[in-house]
């Protein structure tokens, strides 16, 4: 049972290996969310550029407080009807600090007793041209 | 110890997750190499289609083999060399299929005993403006 467990950690630090180095080298901004209480469980360096914070002050924060408007219940329904929903529309919310439009193309997935939810955040690039609100 | 070994097993499968629906998740060409016999461990279906092939039928090969004109030891070398090297050039090759110019960005880490690479590809859009084999 100790060689099993030793084996047991040991392909655990690689897949958390592979699973960093990937997080680290993709250009995308991609952000981890936990369904359970809400809160950001981790992010790469591209997606805290948009909050304009850095990375380890948005760990373990709540993602609805990053944005203007949104509480934590609606912020967990529209990420789940986004990532259940074929062909649904894409979330779009405006970042608390810095006002940028951003928007979220969320899947959900299980981990253990926990549904997690994987983001890919873009900025929302037809916001001048669709905008009403006098910034553009 | 059987208790710890089940919790080992339940933190490798969510590992492995996270890992597995970022690989499917990003926007980015992904593929890992092993740098102890040159083969492809796994990729993602951007990758596969810039070389015309699918997933399945990549993973396990040669890097080597799928690129003209190059043997498994000088790809060894030069993704070792770019991965080391601050500012290195990227690793410009054709594929065997399809005959396209692809970029390769690689990350070399520590897996166990063995080291693996993980490569990010993009067309290499510049070969047509610098090309001088007369195929523009």
């Amino acid at each position: 049972a100790q060689i099993a467990l030793e084996r047991g950690y040991e392909a655990q630090r690689e897949f958390d290996s592979r699973y960093r180095l990937l997080l680290a080298t993709v250009t995308d901004a991609i952000m981890l969310v936990s369904l359970g209480d809400g809160r950001v469980t981790d992010l790469n360096d591209h997606a805290a550029d948009l909050f304009e914070m850095a990375r380890k002050d948005i760990v373990g924060t709540v993602l609805a407080s990053h944005f203007e408007n949104i509480r934590r219940s609606e912020m967990e329904s529209k990420l789940v009807n986004a990532a259940l929903t074929d062909g649904a529309e894409p979330i779009v919310l405006t970042t608390a600090r810095g006002a940028a439009r951003l928007r979220l193309v969320p899947s959900v997935f299980r981990v253990g007793g926990d549904r997690v939810v994987i983001c890919r955040l873009t900025p929302n690039e037809q916001t001048a041209a669709t905008s009403a609100d006098g910034f553009a």
